[in-house]
């Protein structure tokens, strides 16, 4: 997954967008960089590591001019190296071009392999490195107009920003699969991911961008373009579940209040006879208080987050996952001993995690362990940005849920079901994409690519 | 604050100490440090930086031996810099040193000029060199019988771990100011701070060290002395308000529920007539919970903190506090746009934080903000061992809780009570220091020290 | 200008690459890499610094396989930012490609408008980039084939190595402008651009890699194509002068010699009433040497260099040079107190140093000053590899030796003859590029490129 | 070894000290360190690394004040750690002093176990903490008078200086082992071990620091006292033999010169038939100068050393030593095929080098290799200051000269004899310790040093 923001026109560019980047870790902690413009050139710098870590006060120095792009990278496409931290910048005959992309291209191998039979060559395994190619190629005459010719040649989910010497071009995908909203900062507009990178800055919301709009910022002010033909939307309901940041508002809502009414609705669906209600931290709680208030058990925050460590879903060293779940998470012994408990989570991907914070509850005296779930099981890869195993990696791909609920070693275990998720978001269901629960993807792609 | 770290006669000493302090990082970021001995001398190594940071595998593999003391440091004694990291390790006439001491001597300047008189140099700002000094002054013939001696002459909060070459010592002072408890890894007894530390190592917890005892751990085993004329007990109340880990179990009670006892009884005490109650995370969480569910109003997570920064309190650098709150927590907007709440924190030191907290709720559309603190006003520093600024800047030292109230910004304030705070640790009340909310401090020291 | 050095077959390809590279660290020193191939696929690390900063144990290993090349560089083209570093390494649609570039194409600004104009993209600012894309473009059928007819259309000075997943192929350009060597370590080819690199590594040298010849490396053996129409050699005479090691044996001639018999030539040609002769060190030693033998005047090392400083022509920051000849040299007082002096120094560039030098001379006391360089003056910039800077910036481009001598402050100052230059090369001296110091470049470029 | 250098009452007192230890980098590799004083304070820094490596503009800028003490080292007492870095700075009762130390105390493990067991802890391995210890327990009421009170009580070697909050202190040993000399920079004293030091800064030379002289130097400007009884002049002789910079006046003579007539001594000793002379780079080119201008063989650059390593001797890994000379230096093979030559080097201490550098010179094609040594076998360990391996290492110690030859396999091999060596400090032979050649230390210390 990754988090991408930008500025245009204002005298701190690369400083705001720096802030913008911080509010927008939790997207993507491989990697981070920002390319600014001048006016004249570009400059950028980017590398591994957190935000904090990867800029110091001088990198942001060097990166001068009042407009600025940025992004933070979990790898979902391309392996985890330098080369391919983004933006991804480049030159080509009408000046130089910087990327920062959120989403997966679904055809980006079969054009890199076109262009390479025409002789392009290519220094990352990046798909965004295709739409710079795409780009260059196009003969139209402005700049907007090579984007929306390259972006009109390819599929899948794309959230993006680019940045020239003069303008700044923001599109997001005709299905829509990944949030991109558009704030102000004084007269500076200023676009992000999700809207917690505004409150960080101080900026105003000021709406989406639409699936399959390309926004070009530059000094005539804002011009929209809905260059495409339209598609049934396909926003990823999985940022509600899990992704996005609780105090975000995107897709037209607030995360939070959409993340608790799973927790109601899971409440509703399956509820359980103990007396307590305990969520996985952090991105369980608001979850788990939906089920807490609908169910009147009470909620109590029985398993202690360790703040020096990372998030599990994202640690993309194996090694340090082994010990993984203990080093951040120790429950409560005096709260649980001897007590029935349910433990409510926003999904389950391999089970091992779960296995293991199960193991701790009981060691921790817990007389009896229910597992609910704010989300259907996931039975399908996803191809537009989340950063799933492959198929086979995933449990409910071929467990029942009484066969996991066996292996995490739960007293009971139950998922929220699709039916209960659409009503969360209710009067907009269709306007989602469940392919990871169902396998219903929005885009035909090569089948191979679906048991890697 | 200090956190500190003991682990004898185990093969792999000195990874256990690594994940003893990684769990007790919570109580000093500054600096870390590990001395080990391999019975025939001792290895050490410190660094500013956190526990994650400062050990490398490579570091670690010097640390050679089988038993190993560590320290995690937050400086309240001696200004932040590499000399004042601990261990403190020196050679004396018998052997070497190792020190890892939690806590603050009140008496240290005096004895530092004494022995300075007498010709000592000091190396370091901190209290802990004094004792080194005293140990190696001591004509008595065992190293617990130095140690003993050294310990009779100074005064305030200590619990310390000091490693030989073949031996280690424990000892918590008789006011028993700070935790010290004692457990068991297998055959090894294992000593730390707190039993959060035990948890992640999978070592089982045996029980507190006394206030005044005195542990000599050896090949021959675990030999308890009593050597002090008993005090009345003083023990931290701040460590169950706000400093320990509430997954920890010190002063024999779990932290969490005490935690949580306070907010029941802040809730009884001060009503709020609210919609909804927030914490302030991540500390706030558990008074929180209590205050909500003895009050039956919605507990919601109203403001969510990024996982990305540190903790307020702890933070050394003034810089980066400026941007502070802002960059560590957001509120979720649309949860409270228009709505009566009260924010539920653990206390109140200078106030700016809380103002720009509340200011913060009301930008998010509160209609209301009432505060309540789980804790009575703070109007006097610590002196043994809670890093509390002078008491100029404790704001309820010289400011009504309607002033306060006022300059926050809240539409209503109140504390807890100190007799509600001590209901909370029934049956030993008089066991708990209470002098940063009095001023009675349980032992004198030079009156200029109170108002510097 | 850069060094080049690879080895194919040997299973510590990667360590001896390291090694060559350690050898060939006089030839660039602003950045280090190296590409390997495990059979399957490359590998590749490059980085900013030093040889020795840039890789380490960990890092080497991770460059596995049997074949590498690497190079380290001083940029001559494209800025000092480590994209663009090398070697350089894409996919294209036959596979992957690494290439090491020592040298400068005089066409590749015309190439890459051209592939820019037909929609290629770019990310250095290195010409080698250039001979990427034109290899991923070539429709030949074998690898080989492809590198020729790509290098059939770059113009300039190259010497290089490619190396891909089961191939490596070596070539200098026609003109033969830069060193290139072929070594050999038991079975495996080592190919360099110095035999200092074998000498390291116990490689033996076998023969110069000629001008125009394309080597090629694979499982069958080596074989050598001579695929372009042959011109008239021109090897850098300043390769001699100036920038090889001393011990390295280059167009068929060691260094060390060569560069001597220009001191001798030097002498006979302005010889010095002086009581001393004094080079310059390191580079000047040599001539300085040959100088003396022939006038019979006391050589003495009167200026004493700190070894832990770089070389001034290599120091790509301006800032440190400032103080920079200081730093690094310091004059032997007693020995030239009221003494007549002669200066030997390989060239003068921007006269800055020599006039610094000359300052620090007097002020130990010489009496007389006189400067004897060991080559004609340069009145022209270097197309082909080496880092002159622009023409406007070289003394002698717009000053008489009499002018020079006044600003440098020399009781007089004589060059190298450009006839005596080429009778230290006799036999050969047709073969030599001499273009730095007559302006008669083989090669037709655009004109405003001379007036930069 | 180490180097020292400081300055008093100048506006940019740390700046000049960096680049006088950066002057003095030679002395010691190892670490470096800085105090400062601005008057009501110190300040310090000091790291293991060079002095390039160590310093940046920042911390530079924090050793505030305007006076400064510097120390670069390569240990000779103590374990090459962090603590063992100098300058040492502790505090006692009348303030805080920073000690710098070149050379070696003789007697400080007994004074160190006498302040052991009157109670004294010890942070570091290093004499120089005793040093602090007896300064601290001085009951005199000057400092100038407790600094000459505890300088009174050690034996051996020492060149130091002292930094106060106001005042700095010189000193140098009555037998004078180390050189230390006085400059000026406009009005502000300088001190250092070597002129080279005053070169770079611009500072004028004054006059050498007399042995056993102790020098004050406040705000009532320098003061000198005489405070110890008079000895012999023990100058250390491989000051000229190897260790100083030829650049360098000590001892009241130019380095170079001196080292220069060493060679010319030696030829007239030992002449070979040979047809040309080698240096060992960089020490052994001044002898070897005047081995070949007295003897009139051609002197040749045979050797050539790779500019991007340090220096044997004072290398601390072992590891990298193995590879060693050969990563260093490398023979100019052209030049000696078929040729007998001479090598000159300033010492032979273990042989192994030697050996191997021989090994080369044959590989080279050189047909005889003759060895001359510009001082005496040296068959006893130093204890003031250099470090020489113990003398069971010391080849010289256990083999006759026909021995080494053998084991180093030289078709001859001469060393300079003691009476030659002597006659190149004509008129003042009987000033100098030739204790590393004779054994006869002029200071008794336990005889199981020499065996150890």
């Amino acid at each position: 997954m990754c988090g991408i923001f930008g500025i245009f026109n204002h005298s701190e560019a690369s400083n705001h967008t720096y802030l913008g980047l911080y509010a927008l870790q939790h997207r993507g902690q491989e990697s981070a960089g920002i390319a600014s413009s001048d006016g004249k050139r570009l400059h950028h710098y980017r590398q591994m590591g957190l935000v904090s870590e990867v800029f110091t006060r001088e990198t942001l120095k060097r990166l001068s001019g009042e407009s600025a792009i940025g992004h933070v990278r979990y790898s979902t496409s391309g392996s985890s190296e330098l080369k391919n931290a983004q933006p991804f910048v480049v030159d080509y005959a009408k000046g130089s071009i910087a990327i920062a992309h959120n989403g997966n291209l679904t055809n980006a191998s079969l054009i890199r392999a076109e262009l390479e039979s025409n002789g392009s060559i290519f220094q990352s395994n990046m798909d965004t490195e295709v739409i710079a190619h795409l780009i260059a190629r196009s003969k139209a005459k402005t700049f907007v107009e090579r984007t929306i010719q390259a972006l009109g040649q390819v599929e899948g989910a794309y959230s993006l920003l680019i940045l020239t010497e003069r303008e700044m071009v923001a599109a997001r995908d005709p299905f829509g699969f990944r949030p991109l909203v558009l704030g102000q900062l004084r007269e500076a507009p200023v676009i992000g991911s999700e809207t917690c990178a505004f409150d960080l800055i101080g900026a105003k919301f000021v709406r989406e961008i639409q699936p399959g709009e390309v926004l070009l910022i530059n000094e005539d002010g804002i011009r929209s373009f809905n260059p495409f033909s339209p598609k049934p939307r396909h926003q990823c309901i999985f940022e509600f579940i899990y992704f996005a940041r609780p105090d975000s508002f995107i897709f037209n809502r607030n995360v939070y209040q959409v993340r608790k009414s799973l927790g109601t609705q899971l409440a509703r669906e399956s509820p359980a006879d103990v007396e307590m209600v305990i969520p996985i931290p952090d991105s369980g709680i608001p979850a788990t208080l939906g089920y807490a208030q609908e169910s009147k058990i009470p909620f109590e925050m029985g398993m202690i987050r360790n703040h020096y460590v990372g998030r599990t879903f994202i640690e993309p060293e194996q090694s340090i996952r082994h010990f993984g779940v203990k080093i951040k998470l120790n429950p409560v012994k005096g709260l649980m001993k001897g007590r029935r408990i349910v433990a409510v989570d926003d999904s389950i991907v391999r089970a091992t995690t779960s296995r293991k914070i199960n193991r701790m509850f009981r060691h921790a005296g817990a007389k009896e362990v229910h597992v609910r779930i704010s989300s259907p099981p996931i039975t399908h890869p996803c191809f537009f940005g989340i950063d799933t195993p492959k198929r086979s990696e995933l449990i409910a791909s071929s467990h029942t849920v009484k066969e996991i609920q066996k292996f995490i070693n739960a007293n009971s275990l139950s998922y929220l079901s699709l039916e209960g998720l659409k009503k969360c978001v209710q009067g907009e269901a269709e306007n989602f994409c469940y392919a990871c629960f169902t396998g219903d993807y929005p885009i035909s792609f090569p089948i191979e690519r679906l048991n890697e």
